[in-house]
């Protein structure tokens, strides 16, 4: 997979590793200042989990910070007031005309770090170190989340006098049980620990540090990957399209689907396998 | 606040002080009748939150039952038994007249436990005692829940014949990650306890009784009324859209809310308040 | 209920006994074949629980597997080679053809099993040894699930190389809090335990063994039996309309339905009860 | 009627009559400004048609504008320049602020009008004279729409600035086939007439002048208010909920309520006057 | 298809025949009763269209009602009056287990009448003589009506006193642009010409006599027998689905169903044809 | 805006002119070919109306066909079937794996196409010669269709074997209020006329030639583009939000919406050129 991971080399936040056969590892790189986020990164962000999306050598992902300080520190408070809609320079002449770029800005912003949700392949996105704000709406776009146990969790952005845009609070609600917790932390804004965090089912678990808990995704991603694509990424399809549907309609689209996906080759393989006990292998996908 | 508190004191059963700047504590205050709701409770109960809600000195209000026994002991059944629909009295000659007032019955008192859902600022719900039936009910319009160790919950109706029809069935299972948890104890109306609703994430925190549960309820809504209303207001709504729809209907909503929300004064004064170290303080809303 | 239950002595897979009043007691009967699922055992799993969904003089059901080995090792492989579109025969001449054979096959599969979630009357689910693949889409169908404390469960169908496509995408996310846990399973096909099942919340308890599992499943349908049909069916039906819908959905529902299922002789009956502390006894329904 | 009609004598703004048995007509009764919507207009609007709801006398309802000039020439702009958010006064410090009184300003707004689509009872809507901007909101909200041939109608928001906001966006697009003629006739803000809304669906037929269309409007109120109201309101409340929703949750939605409206005296009494060729009377409701 | 259509002998109100290859015509036929439905009728309604959906020998499908005089006279309400719910008789000892009863019964009507909207291939309908109340709840389960000169239509259950349950009030307003028409239709009850039903929409094309019109249909159901049944069938399918959900939601679908559909054998068999000229053959589906 | 449309003039498929203030015309380019679509033209085609989406010196956009032979013949045949999934060369060595490719083909198409839709300045569609398959997904995207008299439509695509998949089934049916049209031009293929199109609702009028059609179009597109860009953008967005959602979900959204449009310039310099009777001139937006 050398080559193909040379097809990411050009990306200047992200920085991607294939450190399994199939599993393509994502690092936020921009440790000096905390991984936050400029507009270049989360323009980047959505342009290489697009690409990961349509990498048929791709078949998990995992996402983490770079440095040991931080997994992202969120928003880049200082480019913001710089640059864009939020730096109170120019975007119209009255509050509609703002509202206007103002939209477009939230609007691309969303798209950008959606892309990891949309992306076709399972993403385990581990946490660890500071995890404000930007940090909660990106890792509900994951699949799975582990944690370090030093991570400082915080749905930031009240204090910063704004309620979150980029996908908390569309998401967080139905990734976690409580309402309870979920109004709390998002109003209050305060941190919460991984211990927190594993006890309302934010992530799968916690592990002792950053290269315990990347260590356990990667294992994770490379298990999946061996896998049969079509499974695989047809579960993630239909998690994803019943999380806002009715039951009905799962089910239809679900058989709508497998009337496709059953007749891959992937199923015979698979179930040769069980006979055989022998690992079965699959086409790209 | 002292003077606008003023303008609650016409509540018969509704009890309003203002124990912090900002911070509103609602008692359902009917003790000899363990807080029982007659329809004259429900009418009142509906405008005094319609009254908190567009109340510009309010940001966040605690709700809980006066007196020791009970947080409320539901519907006041003596008081149903002899009024309205279900006391078997008018309400029309044949089964389909009787349904058109149960129906409008019904949805009036929906109407008014709902006006604690739609009320714009957030609501922090403290159980003590008893707590059963409509106590449910009720509690699923908080945005947070804490309770007293001494707290005994039921979902209760089924064991007076009835559905339970004032909000718990269609809230409950959202708030609450375990369906079979919600169907077992709507079903068998069975007791449970305060550790047992903290387990399911039904509330976020057990305090020793209700005085603890009170005052950490108060902490909790005079930090949140120290914060940017445009921000916790905006978060509540978001939140709320974002509960019954889709995520791209979500993210869109979210757009077009904090397409004008980010023009507020709030977001450069949080934002100067992070430099200075300062605690901002934000216009009325 | 004796000469009732004589009228399900002629299914072949399924055992019904009735070990109290109104409770019926569904055992999937196919022990040698670790209760695995061929097309004859569907179509009459379905059948059962349309027949308890309308006979009168069942209030309450459990679900369990025959023997000691299994509640269901799931889809009966062997069968689903050498019959039906799984089989590789016949079922049309191109993708397109063969995709519509498969899609009347999911649909029927899903058909049948989703009888258990139509079923007007409370189903407990008991979960014992082994529980894989198809007993997972079995369970999410019940109200209330239960566990022996040596269950084996797995979302396994990844592992034989396909997306469960019978129910368990669709509703095990409603049904537990942890989407990040959900992902996992589902995506791994890992096995998980009784205890890590209680945790997320899939099921309500853990007992010891199966015995201990039923019995209390038992127990509890005995007391749900004995409560008002009119309130313990119509829980069920508006947390079954609640779950797919918004709140403003539900709660117009909910106030129609209960529009006449307050007329019932239930809600006196029950009053009544609570005053004289005798047992009430409900009519038929 | 004419002791019921009293209790609608208080309104300033709407002359309401009684023409027949069970029928009301109102009249928005501002003449002298075409019947111009201020503030104190749309409040009494609202409760004029809530009344009518819960007034268990009225059947049928009629709806025009007072004079020969008129239906309505919409809202009152010197009024709104004068009052409330749109005068520029007042509304908060910041855009967020005013758009916070906007939104409470247009929410009302919205509420007053959405009383007559509430109405439980059917509302014919007499279109005549001049029928611009709000004009089209209200007459969305009616059941069936007849008019005048001098009828002027247009969608006129877009000339004086802005997006029509009180429900035409909402409704017209769901009343009339054409998207193609609704986005024009929106956008272009241009007028047409009564034979151009007759060819589109908009209105159900036209009539010579205004008194003939009132006359018509009156009739067919007549009719409706010999019929049973059980089964004219149940149509209308069926109707309503099937707009918004899926055919099968209208369908089940449909069994519920009718599950209740079967068992009023309406349909035997319906019945036996097929055969007796007697006109049937009907309770009240 | 002669000896295809022998299977369909068995059915006592409904006559199958296969007036050209692959078209199945349907009339109900209970000439003396007006065409008339008891429950025996719409049962066997039900059962005669699940089977020409999965009649693979059928591509088109004509109904008309059998006799000169009716399509049909909607329910026979002789046979209502003496049997199930409606009769007054049984069912249950209070308003809440008579609703139980109803429901089900509307329910299975609901069902049976559903079966002609499920049906996988294109259903045209003929209307002609009297064409009341069921007749139009019927019609809306069609994909295409044609009608003949003399049809007289009514919605004409508000006339017996109940609101139409079996699908008119659901489906209609979706298969006509003018909603002032439906709510009129609905709400008095009064006939219709096929004239007026042409305006509006509800039927294409009015025909001098029934002959005429159930010819123009079956030479419609001929040509749609040539096309492509992967084609004519997704076509159904995939308006269907858009009737009731968003467009993204269709555009999503309409994907994943094409993306098996295309790879039939009709797609590159039909556009060889349109080279060659010549009319192309499509195997069965 | 000379300098502005320069900017356009590197697209090889699309003529882009501006004939007037703000107004832009866009022609689909490609005449020999009867204007039909390759995917470079779809990939054009979506380029360009984002583009446009995006220029805030663009207020209304007109979209025609080049030459006067075709709007366009839709897909273009000879390319499809040498290019792409379609081609029948690559794309997967199993019925899955082709799906695959074909899924994310059919969506990249969609995308294009809608981009129409998605552009907020309103579109005006005028057909005339061939418009078949395609042209009528195209078509559906736009806000105002016009014809020409010579304008031969169909959705051809039945006739080469699939249904239609980029836009036409999905949308049709919320253009157009007769179902039964709809299913039988959508199953048969047929082709319809101008006469029949503007019967329907399809298109507002129909327009001698092409050249008539044209010159009525960029009309209308220079009346809309002298109207506040905030009112008619608006109006766009919000009845594109409300085609898909429930009334009450349209007015709460429509209310947020206005709480910032009415913040603009726009409405006072609109209110003030009522009374000083000349055209207002609005800000860009």
């Amino acid at each position: 997979m050398a080559s193909v991971i040379a097809s990411y080399s050009s990306y200047e936040f992200m920085r991607v590793s294939s450190p399994a056969t199939h599993v393509a590892h994502v690092e936020m790189n921009r440790p000096l200042k905390l991984n936050a986020f400029s507009r270049a990164v989360w323009l980047e962000f959505g342009r290489v989990f697009r690409q990961l999306s349509e990498d048929a050598d791709v078949r998990a992902v995992v996402l983490s910070g770079a440095g040991d300080r931080a997994f992202t520190a969120g928003l880049d408070v200082s480019a913001a007031s710089s640059e864009g809609p939020l730096s109170g320079q120019g975007g119209g002449s009255d509050p509609a005309r703002r509202a206007k770029a103002l939209r477009g800005h939230i609007g691309e912003f969303q798209e950008c770090i959606s892309e990891m949700e949309r992306c076709e392949k399972p993403v385990i996105c581990v946490m660890h170190g500071i995890a404000l704000g930007l940090a909660i709406d990106i890792a509900c776009c994951a699949d799975v989340r582990l944690a370090a146990r030093d991570t400082r969790f915080a749905v930031k952005e009240v204090d910063i006098g704004l309620a979150a845009d980029i996908g908390t609070l569309a998401r967080l609600p139905k990734i976690v049980g409580s309402a309870s917790w979920v109004k709390e932390v998002c109003m209050t804004a305060r941190d919460f620990s991984a211990q927190e965090a594993l006890q309302v089912g934010f992530v799968s678990r916690v592990h002792e540090d950053k290269a315990g808990a990347v260590a356990a995704a990667l294992g994770m991603a490379a298990r999946l990957a061996e896998k049969s694509p079509v499974a695989v990424q047809g579960t993630k399809e239909l998690l994803g399209w019943g999380r806002d549907r009715s039951t009905a309609e799962a089910l239809r689209y679900t058989a709508v689907w497998n009337s496709v996906a059953l007749q891959a080759g992937d199923l015979p393989a698979a179930l040769a396998s069980v006979f055989t006990k022998k690992t079965p292998t699959f086409e790209k996908l």
